[in-house]
């Protein structure tokens, strides 16, 4: 369904061959899901995109699940469902527990209303939110 | 500049003021920010968003601050100045540090990315991410 | 701080002050609001979104003020300022009361609300839902 | 395919189940639909969304087709397909005619095409369209 | 799964049936894609989309193939999969290479994660950018 | 307004005064908008952030000004006012001329537009535009 070819390795050229291979190791496991095998055909691109993830994804001053549970919440204001899915399960591997999704989710509804109302109110902003 | 009047408490209706009230309790501050004003010309909507809010960001299983940040996350991807505003304000409040605010950032724009890639690309769910 | 001049009658070409004089004709004003002075930098666009507007909004199996209770959800969904000011004022001079303001916020805001828990659960669509 | 699992009666616990079932009564049909289903993993957001929604779509000073109307408008500009189908569905329950759907989109198309000429020309918003 | 039938060339009346006659002359094919079949429900907004499509699409002071990986850019943006699809299928028929489709992609991917950025900074607009 | 302080060049540490100089030596010119001022609060990813633009926005199979072209186009989607603001005045800067900006408005509108009726309508994607 998708809008390119999803590259298996055979199909993938030496640098796509590359990235996919440090994806094998660095997420210890054999499988490269088909974001990456999409991005392929443009083997720049996936590579750029698969090394910047990594640095912003590495635990830092927020933790690994925190990250993740904002990245739901970005994909699923971006009505974007594969995103959604794939990081869904990396969360749940990530230790998110079920009660951590259903709080993630309220959370996501509840901004989700009161934007929709500040902007229908098209509310001028407090000057002490001002930096 | 809202589309509707932003109410002061004189102007305020027994239900909102008493809203209103709750709000400074609550919050142990005397200011009563814009979006409650804006709101208040429907006392029953503004009632309703406040008692939900607090229900929503109280403590749980995810700690106040996850919830302030996941909230910006949503409110940045739904171009809501309003509330990125307000939320990082509050964020702020509750002990976000400048590096994770700038882990924030770095984790929501690599979601819009990877967002928008996967949908012009309209990859396909992998099955494994399937609940 | 548009990203084109605003063009007063005087800038205009000929045939944008055409549609500027039809604007003011058929809505019995001679005020002509922003959005038209900036699309007269593209005179045929101008002509045919004030056109197809006509069409659009005219009275028929929906009336005009529904049509305006919908413009503004759409707007406010889309997160554009200018729609929402104008589409709002649009629909007070139709005759929305304060009421009716505060019933379509309700709606735009539950709609906003389950629309990001549906598109963060995935949910699949029932089979009865389909045409 | 969505992220979490859909409970049937016997798999939902009892508060979860006590929900179902007033959807049942208030609905006057046995069918529980996929998004009440996915939302049980948390029954109390479930609870808290059924409960709002009914306050919401309630008749009030707009009619309860009228609110349909602009649950699909916003959900068809928010991107969620879930809400446009099952949205589209209720409106038609409640006697939404086609030449009704018909004009419908074309406010919902019109708008969006204002709306995205309004962003991308950054038109300055009129004195007078300010409450 | 559309929420209206997509019409036949038999189901469809007079006023649909010479629209999709136009598309298949203009096209040069005999094909008439799923979005014309279900916006044939509706003959007026049929025949209007159709007639402005050719206008903005035409070559002018952009090349069409320009005019189509815009297209695809803000389909992309907006979450719309069937059109995603169906532009980027148009602009493989006028000639885009997977080059530049790769290279659509990074600029699409570019530009939503400074978007992001620039909306959860709240950045203000530099004076000198204003027209 | 923005919710970070814009920096400096003397408040801006050396990491982030190396960008600036950077930025500067690129673009030959010594202003440095506030886009990258805000981003210095973190200079990792004011870093990482210019230096992709330049790989992604440079000469290519795509030319500089289409790539500005289609950076508008994805701002007005994702409605992003000071993105929308840089990147037309970066495209009046490589040339853009006022029909090229009509044009491109025009496709912008059109593209929402058929964005929204298809979401509205949920049209299946035909299978002659899967790759």
């Amino acid at each position: 369904m998708a809008t390119v070819r999803l590259l298996s390795d055979e199909e993938a050229g030496a640098e796509a061959l590359a990235t996919f291979n440090d994806i094998r190791v660095k997420r210890q496991t054999d499988y490269v899901n088909n974001f990456w095998r999409a991005l392929a055909n443009d083997p720049a691109t996936l590579k750029a995109t698969w090394e910047r993830l990594q640095v912003v994804m590495a635990p830092g001053t927020l933790d690994p699940l925190v990250k993740e549970l904002i990245y739901i919440a970005v994909s699923a204001a971006n009505g974007c469902d594969y995103c959604v899915h794939s990081h869904t399960a990396a969360a749940k591997a990530k230790g998110m527990t079920p009660a951590q999704h259903g709080e993630l989710l309220a959370v996501i509804a509840m901004a989700a209303q009161t934007n929709a109302l500040a902007t229908a109110l098209a509310v001028p902003i407090d000057d002490r939110f001002k930096a």
